[in-house]
């Protein structure tokens, strides 16, 4: 199979030419890949938890380019072109947003807010507004606002899924890309990778256990994977 | 008076319940403050040429908070509640948005960008996308939707204005805010300390003379001014 991407957490390779399989690594990087470490096991507990995730989405009727899970560290999907986009969608201030506009962490926004960043690691993927999104020619105002919408379908559905499990859903970050078709699809992953799950005293079940050196992440993923396993198999 | 604001470039003096008195200070600042220097005359010039633009563009239908020139350094105004968000207009790529979004300085946008900055100093006035500005309460949709066609209107105005006197309007920043009356209007100042103003070698007739120490500022300002006189004299 012929290596399209070897990115940070994941490998893509081309299977034929309409889909792709996707490999999840161990490896954990933090602040646009200065901190990084191998965390065993992490890319078995993302490519299930995705799993999970994905397809609890396209039974509520997402668009995804998710087929299969194909083995422990495996997926198979669609081929898509990746918007180069950081769909970011917040419901409470954490992380960036909280340095950048001075919310205070853990205020709760009276509708969720979306944002664009541009995938551009030379650039630190810079904040973008609709406008600087069509300058960039790199999606159209229709594209746009239809990026929104599923961003905040999406946020709907997994606010319900985590709620299930006690989880708050503070925010998370979301790819899209184009099918062969011209389709608009969820790409990516989704997982602790991407999204800060608190429970409600603020405690962290993602990423930020990593970012923010503040316990042990296998012990946090495997958690939120057992606990969704419980709620799907309801 | 009572002195209302001692800012960078300008002083404002409350006149009464209604008006201000602005005061142009000869004070050039760069870099959030960082470079700072005084140049003789800058406020009187800025001044002028103010008085000029904001006349200019009150004869073409736009509300502002101008109301007439008193000195050589000051201006009765309406007094307004400024929103605290720094509206930019952009025609061509130069400056923060090279740094930040890799365009090409000089490139021509196929139509202009509106881009809102949070007035903040101590945050260092960082970009807003719509949804930032409603959660931190500054301004509604509605709100927007009206600075932005405001700001579109004054582009196309200031455009025309300056073709007249050969120089290209690169970008620029305006300032809104709201009167006694409830009225969203134009205030501050349009000047070359907010404007970026080109001639055909992208030679700069603006305080990137000052940013980037190109030439001398009071040169470039008084040729500004005295161009100006020409043509809406004429």
């Amino acid at each position: 199979m012929n290596l399209i991407v070897d990115g940070k957490a994941k490998k893509v390779m081309s299977l034929n030419d309409n889909e792709v399989v996707i490999y999840f690594k161990d490896t954990a990087t933090a602040g646009n890949g200065v901190k990084k470490e191998t965390i065993g096991s992490k890319g078995i507990l993302n490519n299930y938890i995705s799993e999970i995730i994905f397809e609890y989405l396209i039974a509520n009727g997402i668009d995804t380019h998710f087929i299969k899970r194909m083995s422990e560290r495996e997926q198979r999907c669609k081929k898509v072109k990746i918007i180069p986009l950081e769909v970011i969608v917040r419901n409470f201030a954490a992380g960036s947003i909280v340095r950048r506009l001075g919310f205070e962490k853990g205020l709760k926004f009276k509708t969720p807010i979306v944002e664009f960043s541009y995938k551009c690691d030379e650039l630190h993927d810079p904040l973008l507004n609709d406008e600087h999104i069509v300058a960039l020619e790199v999606a159209t105002y229709e594209e746009i606002t239809y990026l929104k919408k599923q961003a905040l379908k999406i946020n709907k559905l997994l606010e319900e899924l985590f709620k299930k499990i006690e989880l708050c859903l503070v925010d998370f970050k979301l790819e899209f890309g184009f099918t062969n078709d011209g389709l608009i699809v969820l790409a990516d992953e989704i997982s602790p990778d991407n999204c800060r799950l608190w429970n409600d005293v603020q405690e962290s079940f993602d990423k930020d256990v990593f970012r923010e050196d503040k316990g042990d992440l296998v012990e946090a993923y495997t958690k939120i994977l057992t606990l969704l396993r419980g709620v799907i198999n309801e």
